[in-house]
């Protein structure tokens, strides 16, 4: 049994892939390790042309249900490996499943970049997150750090503090990458601090977060500092070591595409979305992205076919 | 008094692009002959992700209700020439007014060739379609007429026999134009016909497509035959005339951009959506190169602020 098509990813990119070679009558599975992902995490989205404003959730699950019209196969299995095969490509789940197909378009997004310091992935789940939106409720009355200045880590801080007593912004460079906008409403909320020139070095614990080390490189000193979270935006990285076989990766590390046809560069593996090399981490743009795989994935298997 | 950014086209592209820079803050006028265009005609519309079954005018109702959330001027006027100036451009129109702006989006989009026969404008929407992929899956088990022998004209009839069970293609000329390899998969499907030296004159019908009348002109002999579908295929034509000083063109006519960033080959002048060289005319393809030319647009206009 060999699939004509395996989407590997259940975002915005995933999805309409999913939609778009469902309608083509491609024999499709798609497989996610869940359908949450960055979309599903969003507090609210304001710029998916058609909804106003609705959670990335509820935006996420209207995509799914969209899906479900079609015929289409869903698992939720992680994909960990691809594989060239001689009828085309084999992928490896996390549980040592595996599945054989023709073409693949890989859509598996981004996951959050680490700190990677000591103390980070011990207390992860115990006062360490990488979503304020799931996890904000539990901080109640608390004080959190949120690991970086730009827009996500402002957008964090606003969110946590409508439960968390307070939040200080740790910022490496001398001042913040967020937009003015975004700066004066948690300068108006009073309860953000910023704290600017300063590096995270190490979270500590007995079970659970109470302090973190950081050193201000301004004045070259370093702090402990008690606090019960730590919340880290500080970007993200594409999750595409499944096919670092397969494809080549621009200097960040995103998936190369031909632009016109999502191709990378081994003829029918195509990638969408935020994993690859497009400009712009957009759920509109993914969304589109996805159907142009789709689109080019089900020409490449009709040329196949008459080869 | 000058624009940053004036958006050429009321259609998935300029409304996005609107909605973008409107978020962007970036001073801008939309300028578009209607807010109708090809996405307002489609029957129904199952491909944009997150409304699994919508009528094209009721979508675009709600791209608009969209745009209006934000501090965006529009105006219903058509553009009809572009100049370059020293402070960026100028846009003429119709109506002898003009408009100045530092850059300028263009997504007029395309218009579909039209026979320009007795009824077809009457039973648009009632079994005569200029989209096959949107409209395909309402014929299921009827028979329907392909106008155009060309690569697009075999291509509707092979999307159409996926649902219909027959289709006929109407060709004018003694042979059709279509590469081989396509008409030797029509013929393969056993379900699409080619009738040779016709021409279509007439669509007859009681509120929907009953009949067309056609003359064999080596015959030199009319016809009527019962149809439940006519697809019109005889091309169709980018509205680009307005910027044809500025941009390039590929073979087909479409408007050339960088796919990254939808820039013409002019700086300042970006195109998005069914009017450029981009493969596959999407509403959500169309919808996401309107965010990207925005997107694009502002990073000019924050360069040149610099310069």
């Amino acid at each position: 049994m060999i699939y004509d098509l395996i989407i590997v990813g259940g975002g915005p990119a995933g999805i309409t892939a999913g939609i778009y070679a469902a309608r083509k009558k491609v024999k499709t599975l798609l497989l996610t390790s869940d359908f949450v992902g960055q979309t599903g995490k969003a507090l609210h989205v304001e710029n998916y042309p058609g909804f106003k404003s609705i959670s990335g959730n509820e935006l996420l699950q209207r995509f799914i249900e969209h899906l479900r019209q079609f015929e289409i196969e869903t698992r939720e299995q992680e994909a960990v490996e691809v594989k060239k095969t001689d009828q085309g490509f084999k992928i490896i789940t996390k549980d040592n499943g595996s599945f054989a197909t023709k073409a693949i378009i890989i859509a598996s997004g981004r996951s959050p970049r680490m700190l990677n310091v000591v103390g980070e992935e011990e207390f992860i789940g115990k006062g360490v997150s990488y979503c304020p939106l799931c996890d904000a409720a539990f901080f109640k009355d608390k004080r959190v750090i949120v690991v970086g200045g730009g827009n996500s880590g402002f957008g964090a801080a606003m969110e946590l503090i409508r439960y968390a007593s307070k939040a200080f912004i740790f910022e490496f460079a001398p001042q913040v990458r967020a937009d003015e906008i975004i700066q004066e409403q948690a300068k108006a909320s009073g309860k953000i601090e910023v704290f600017l020139n300063v590096q995270l070095k190490e979270i500590k614990g007995k079970g659970k977060v109470e302090s973190v080390v950081y050193r201000n490189h301004a004045e070259k000193k370093e702090y402990e500092m008690p606090i019960e979270g730590v919340f880290v935006e500080i970007g993200s990285v594409p999750a595409s070591n499944l096919v670092k076989e397969l494809v080549d990766f621009s200097e960040t590390g995103d998936v190369k595409i031909d632009p016109w046809t999502c191709q990378t560069r081994t003829p029918g593996v195509f990638a969408a979305g935020d994993i690859t090399n497009i400009r712009h981490k957009q759920i509109i743009i993914a969304a589109a992205e996805g159907a142009k795989a789709a689109l080019s994935a089900h020409e490449y298997l009709e040329h196949e076919k008459q080869n």
